[in-house]
């Protein structure tokens, strides 16, 4: 038995996310499909984490167990050769035994596009979060030193979760203009349900003014999802990195 | 009786190109319908030049006449209400009635976007030219100065072109690297059909050895497309302005 350590790039716009689901198209099931037809297995395909419907994924990670004797290296090239356009695995190695792609992830990448002009981008429609009025970048990067460190984020966590610990540690975040584009990074040990996106949206309602830039450390005290912004939507998230 | 300059964005992805024809879709087309949503008109959208199937842009440029006394400004958010999700006008307005974007534009300016790694991007396929082997930077380098100036650029042009007059001035050719992905920019007075995509993909051979660089300036003086490299594709290819 070996393990194989797969990094998977995937354009999110027409999966119901990564997780598999019944009668709905996933990434996770395209590739277990695209690995039982290299291998013959049906292999159970560890994610690093689940992405929503419509989130991209450029270093997304998981892990199979296989008998197969294929090289390490070269699952990648054979897997994509199966795997529908709109899914590749750049890159797999041979790990041991013992990798698990989410237990074993001590952190995350996340990047978040906004596309920040007067008329929406035709190019972008799926790719980046479509904003027309004007936002204040001073404001935004005042608001996003307050959630450096570690938190109890649970206002930044969408309701439908069960996870009973909410404190997570958040190490980089980075907000640069290119252009019309806003450009977030994101780093942190882990990320509860929908929090990047409710921390973009409250930036964004921070640059719009609409949340005080001040009640930062209030709205994360209080715990309470009602407090902090929107949540952005799907399609300007990309999962880049998963540490370990 | 009223003269409108619009500077329109679009994915060519779906499209059969700019200019309209019968029973297939096409920008110039999806734009005529928009305009008479709004103008209740039949307009005679004059485009700055034809777009291929599958080709992008950024600033393409068109015009029309109207009688309707919308405000020139407010003609861009008016007709991209009325477009497909693929196709926005960002600009518009009013200019002089003898202005006409075809014959009046001094020149163009193009981006080919090349992704140069070794498996396929998901997130790239309709907007770059995935180019899995290696280039020479340094020579695709030296050979985009023989293209610098005036010259007769029939060896650049696809058959089927009725054009007499093949020369043409090109002004500017750079290539720049940013991470996998190779960037090129090219402006003229002028370009032949598939003129770009010919150049790119000469350089691409160049950059390849297929075809050696010092001989680029015999290739040029030859006039015969077969000793130039192969098309490029479409979906590497983005107008990005129109000069007047």
């Amino acid at each position: 038995m070996r393990n194989i350590k797969i990094t998977i790039e995937y354009e999110g716009t027409n999966y119901c996310g990564w997780q598999i689901q019944p009668n709905k198209p996933t990434v996770q099931e395209e590739l277990i499909k695209a690995i039982n037809k290299i291998t013959g297995e049906n292999v159970n395909l560890i994610g690093a984490g689940r992405t929503d419907s419509g989130v991209h994924a450029t270093g997304q990670v998981a892990n199979f167990r296989t008998i197969s004797n294929i090289p390490g290296r070269k699952f990648a090239s054979a897997i994509t050769s199966q795997l529908p356009y709109d899914i590749a695995v750049k890159q797999s190695e041979e790990v041991p035994l013992d990798f698990h792609a989410r237990f074993d992830a001590k952190g995350k990448r996340y990047k978040y596009i906004i596309v920040n002009q007067s008329i929406r981008s035709p190019l972008l429609r799926n790719f980046a979060y479509y904003i027309p009025y004007k936002l204040d970048l001073d404001l935004m990067n005042k608001g996003k030193d307050y959630l450096l460190g570690s938190h109890d984020f649970g206002t930044f966590m969408s309701s439908g979760s069960s996870i009973k610990d909410t404190v997570r540690t958040i190490n980089f975040v980075s907000i640069n203009e290119h252009d019309n584009l806003i450009i977030f990074k994101i780093e942190g040990n882990g990320f509860l349900y929908n929090m990047v996106r409710i921390i973009v949206g409250t930036l964004v309602d921070i640059g719009r003014e609409r949340i005080y830039v001040n009640n930062l450390p209030n709205i994360i005290e209080s715990k309470d999802r009602t407090n902090a912004g929107h949540t952005a939507p799907a399609q300007g998230l990309y999962l880049e990195k998963v540490f370990y």
